[in-house]
């Protein structure tokens, strides 16, 4: 390994030859030192199969390091140097929060998480993870969420192209639209080994994971979830926590891993609070880099007061208000709030899944104006039977091609995010959650959401010249009106989904 | 008067000299008692100028009456008899409560209140008052709401055809857009005599009464207002009195009225709640048909648990959630609730007045299905500055095409009315009120608002045949889709707006 050189915030990897006889995934051990002269960082390697075993880091600054290697995988302890450059302009490091409300990537670059769900995209066949990839660098997406493991739901029924563990799945045969929900984790005719992960198909995931790196996409990898037919959902504490270590170990080294315990958590009849409570303290002690951690819910939120819980991952509680509420889980939590699900645009049975793309860039507005941020899904019926929101694929709706703007829009709010200021009542105002940005540029954002102004009067005072822009927020465009003083008419066309952007003109 | 000939529940006016010095209004007196088999009414008189005095009433039983009419108005008592026939077929009498939750006519027929607003299309010119009128016929709206006084506010600055009271009104030359609002009730420039209301006035407004009546439209008269720069929404205790006298006097025996106490009661700075319910009590004592009785709120409700109140008169509180509250208004309440408004359809610059047809069409069937009785408004702006919501004229949006429709439905409901039956998380579903017609016909009333589902799945029970019909509430169209056993799909095109109604089929 000598004269290896990896960037910040890369991941460097030492593969040796140990043991394999009996179960290695439990019956060995392996560790890894590594020492640079602002960190010093233990992780756990794992099996990789074939004899092989591999530990990764990921550096968090520039420099010299030395590693050490040891456990009983092997018998010998190794031990080596190597060099930490900087990272390439690209690379920004893992996504912190920022601040109360917001995100940042390690090297202070603000983060916008705009994401959209494709739960089992990487399950698909090569040809669609292709083309799911295709379709997100086409997209402004910059966050995607997905399972680990394999799921089970409607227009899901088909099996993953790979199981976590060693083992056979249940006759899938037997399986319809109308009898689908009758098979949990408990189903009978499973037979897997949950002390034997398939490294194979954690490779699959890595490389998934290291394609969307690339892509400038974070990855919110849902550790757990209850539509499962195999029984990974019910495996019990000792074979969890054994999944657990061993994602953290494969998966911790990647800057763009954010950990949610769970999608849907209270679904999920055979955990309790103490479980989670349980996985997010191994979590925290395990992954060295404190990747973001959350917990997503179906109804009821978890608490997300947790220390341990980074920000709110959120599923609308409501049929009608979902984003309308954000700046009441802002103050609730004092946590950044991330709408992980409000609703998918499509035409799906499920009401979760057929509102329109107005619906959803309307509740991506709300939500952002007000300081939170939005996530995306789609769920239109195919005769192939794809949905993005399970397999990915292509996107037809309408929501996608418009999140880019929004993010153009939140990157120019001075300083670092929007809070929702209360202005008027019926519209939705963001000013700089920063109070000396927004004192300095005067910033505001005024949405209007499902109404449709044929103009509004600002007066917001005698002096100042204001600058003026129009945005259209379905058309994506952004009309300059100049500069006012006093009171001004804005003409809004009689439109919905417009917005007013305000700040001082700079004379 | 001897032969004289009325119609149940139509009205019988006696006109006779009387006194003209001094000044009428306040200086005398004239009663009316009218005796038939099955009641004696006795009401007031009022003075309606050039010497003429005239007194009402409304008979709600066919057969022979008497009456004597007597005061300090003239020297003699005057008496007489006549008959009272049926009703024709188009008259059912005043509208009552029915049960809890709805109205019907006095002779029983349901009524169904779908509204519109057009606060003073009544003080335009001729020209409009007849447009209003010929709109309306071609409308579904069967109750409309309006002020008795004049308006002012944005869009509405123009002088009224004429003024309730003797005197003169500021200049009004003064008034723009932008200032409008600083001028109300307290306003310097009025002289107005409230001791002397204008009889030509009121003729003009009973004119406009009758014309709705023969339209069969109800008349949701609301009697106070904020909108005021004449002085008349502060006219004080003992003036109002007089005008709460004089307008039951002259309008308590059209059959089509409601006295809807104040619109945006909670605006009137000058009135206290010792006020409304003083007024509350002026019309119980002295309207002796008890017409319906409401008040209607800007922010807060009146407390609708008054027993003096028949039916909640709404306007929604929040900006995104109107209907969709109609059942917990219902429970709180206890009494049919009518959503005089939700937002208008338009695009004025205002929150509350420029929502799409769309939304109102959907708003208009949250409140149906969930048993209320929503209201419709158009704000559009238009060159010449007449919008519906003020002045009447034509209507331009797409809401008001789709009531028709939905009365339709409403009419077809077995037994006398909705309420809210919670099913589906993801639906809104009506049943019929009545337990014994929701029993017999197993009716169900599936609202599908803006959700977009390609198709549902039902499983009701095993045995019983369903007849299932789709319904397209935007484009007005019933699918018969045949008679079901058991788990069947409905496919429903993933389009908004849609909705299912299932019966027991007819064997």
């Amino acid at each position: 390994m000598e004269g290896k050189i990896v960037e910040r915030w890369g991941m460097l990897e030492i593969a040796l030859p140990g043991r394999r006889e009996g179960n290695p995934f439990t019956d060995y051990s392996m560790q890894g030192v590594f020492e640079g002269e602002r960190e010093t960082v233990s992780v756990e390697g794992f099996y990789d199969g074939d004899g092989i075993w591999r530990v990764r880091f990921m550096p968090s600054w520039p420099g010299e390091y030395r590693y050490t290697v040891s456990g009983t995988f092997a018998e010998e302890t190794v031990s080596g140097s190597f060099l930490v450059t900087e990272a390439a302009p690209d690379n920004h490091g893992p996504v912190r929060t920022a601040g109360t409300f917001h995100f940042s990537y390690a090297d202070g670059v603000p983060f916008y998480p705009l994401g959209t769900t494709c739960y089992v995209w990487h399950l698909q066949d090569d040809a669609r993870v292709a083309q799911t990839l295709e379709t997100l660098r086409a997209s402004g997406f910059n966050k995607l969420r997905f399972c680990v493991l394999p799921k089970h739901y409607d227009y899901n029924l088909h099996e993953p192209r790979a199981y976590p563990f060693e083992g056979t799945p249940m006759d899938s045969s037997v399986l319809t639209p109308e009898n689908f929900w009758q098979y949990d984790g408990h189903s009978e005719g499973n037979h897997f080994d949950f002390t034997r992960p398939n490294p194979a198909y954690f490779r699959h995931l890595e490389r998934c994971i290291l394609e969307l790196r690339d892509l400038g996409i974070e990855c919110d990898l849902i550790m757990m979830h209850p539509y499962d037919r195999w029984g990974f959902s019910c495996m019990g504490r000792e074979a969890d926590d054994l999944y657990w270590r061993y994602c953290i170990a494969r998966l911790a080294a990647f800057r763009n891993v954010w950990w949610s315990l769970a999608n849907e958590y209270d679904l999920m009849r055979d955990k309790t609070e103490a479980d989670w409570e349980h996985y997010a303290e191994l979590l925290q002690r395990r992954d060295p880099y404190g990747h973001l951690r959350s917990i997503h819910n179906c109804g009821p939120f978890y608490d997300h007061s947790r220390p341990w819980i980074t920000h709110c991952s959120i599923q609308r509680q409501e049929l009608y208000r979902s984003a309308e509420l954000t700046q009441d889980w802002r103050e609730r939590y004092r946590k950044p709030v991330v709408l992980d699900e409000i609703a998918y645009e499509g035409d799906i049975q499920h009401g979760w899944g057929n509102i329109t793309g107005e619906e959803m860039l309307r509740r991506f507005w709300e939500a952002a104006v007000r300081g939170g941020y939005p996530g995306h899904g789609e769920t239109y019926l195919r005769e192939d039977g794809v949905l993005w929101w399970s397999h990915g694929g292509t996107l037809r709706g309408e929501s996608w091609k418009r999140v880019r703007f929004l993010l153009s829009v939140l990157r120019d709010v001075p300083g670092h995010g929007l809070r929702y200021c209360p202005a008027e009542w019926d519209s939705v105002c963001g000013v700089p959650e920063d109070s000396a940005a927004a004192e300095r540029t005067g910033f505001r954002l005024y949405y209007y959401s499902f109404m449709r102004p044929s103009y509004r009067v600002f007066h917001l005072d005698e002096e100042t010249p204001w600058r003026v822009e129009v945005l259209d927020t379905w058309n994506m465009t952004v009309t300059d009106l100049g500069v006012h003083r006093g009171r001004f008419t804005v003409p809004l066309g009689g439109r919905q989904f417009m917005a007013v952007r305000i700040r001082k003109a700079e004379e």
